[in-house]
This record gives structure tokens, sequence and C-alpha cells, in this order.
């Protein structure tokens, strides 16, 4: 086994607390379906198995995507942005992205009165995490 | 003229920076533009006028994009995702988006072997900044 640097991660910046932004977007229909952060081991992990795995600030730990839900992310492509601070992945998202049981975390838009919820949910959230009360 | 919270910006959840990142999306072709910052007063006038406002983190000044290189983006349609911290701002981006040149700045493709620049420059990045050396 060698030290040497990795050549993927070598050129993402982390930012002060060690994370890069990643948006995940549906690779076939081009929906944004989330953003979260890496640091630099689940960068690894993602890489090396191919399954989107994030870091969770609130939780502080490694965070496997779906590992509770079953809604897993693979991925198919990942991509780095001109700066090198942010990750595009394209994945292959089974079932829905967020957990409110829409397919995608970004389901409120801006009109004049405010933010109105402009997608339903698709799964009842509490069957997602069945280990939640 | 009232000091009511802004029916919009007031649900918006800014970091301990008072920033919040932004996904630029081509509206019609779901292509990843970017992704920069706002801050208050960014997410404030990109809603006045419906063209793209971000907050420069290294010129720490309101970059309204495309003032120089004349690449403007419009906004389309904004959303908010589950946690209130993270925008996608759907857009109609004239021209290309990436100082490099090109549409997009997420031109780097993961390979094996490294990063791979996978999209050529449309433009020279030159004559977009003329007035730089």
């Amino acid at each position: 086994m060698t030290n040497a640097p990795d050549p993927l991660i070598q050129h993402v910046s982390f930012d002060q607390a060690g994370l890069v932004p990643v948006i995940a977007q549906q690779h076939d229909t081009g929906e944004i379906l989330m953003v979260a952060w890496m640091n630099r081991d689940a960068l690894a992990e993602t890489l090396a198995t191919g399954q989107m795995c994030y870091w969770s600030r609130s939780r502080r730990a490694l965070w496997r995507k779906g590992e509770t839900s079953g809604q897993l992310q693979r991925l198919i492509e990942l991509r780095l942005d001109c700066d090198g601070d942010t990750l595009l992945a394209k994945v292959d998202q089974i079932g829905v992205a967020c957990h409110t049981g829409r397919r995608s975390c970004f389901f409120r838009t801006a009109t004049s009165g405010g933010w109105q919820v402009t997608t339903a949910s698709e799964v009842d959230p509490t069957t997602l995490y069945p280990e939640k009360p």
C-alpha cells in the first residue's frame, strides 16, 4: 500500500470544515434531487462503492444515503466545477430523495405571496424511517 | 414603507457567514450551469430585478452575473429545499456561465486516472473580461 494521493480527491477543495457541497441530479431526467455535503472519507467511500455516501453535519457521521430508508442513490457520473469546490453527482435514485417522501428536496417554489409547496409527497415519510417515533 | 419581513427571504436559512448556496440550472435543458452564493441583499436584488445577482466571496461584493461579461442569467423560477438552506434557480443563461468560456462550470469528469476535461470552451475567456490583463 502506498501513500500516493488519490488522483481525484487531491484536486477537490474542501472548505474550512473539511466539507464540499454535492448536488445530486437524476442522471436521465436532469431533475435536481438534493444538495448535501461530503468530507474526504465520504467521497472516498462513494468512489469505492459507487453508492452515494455523504457527511451528516447534524449527526456528525457518515451518511450512507438510503441505508435506513432503502432509498439508495447509485453514482453514475461525478463532475467537479472550475473552482474545484463543488461536486455534481449524476445518480440513479431509487424511490425518493427527500426525507419528506418527495422525489426532490426542492419542492417549494417562490411566488409573490411566499414559498408555495408545488410537489406532493409520493411516500408516507413515516414508512421511510420506521425506527423513529 | 413598512418593515414587514419579506415573505420569501424570511424563510431562507443563511449560514453563519450570512450566505446560502444557489444552484443555477438552465430551465429548459436541465443542465447545471454553476453554483454560487447569495446573501440577503443579493437575493433581494435577484427577486426585484429578475436577473441573477450573487455575493462574490473573493471580492466581498455583490456580483451581478454578466455585468462585465454580458453573459446574463435571467431568473425563471426559484425553489427552496426542505431544510431551507439551499436555493435552486432555474435560469435562462445568455452565452456561457463559466469564466473559462464554457457553458457549465462542471466540465471535469471523474475517471480512474483523475479528472478529465470533457467540455471544450465555446468562447475565448479573454474576450469575456476585456478589462483584465
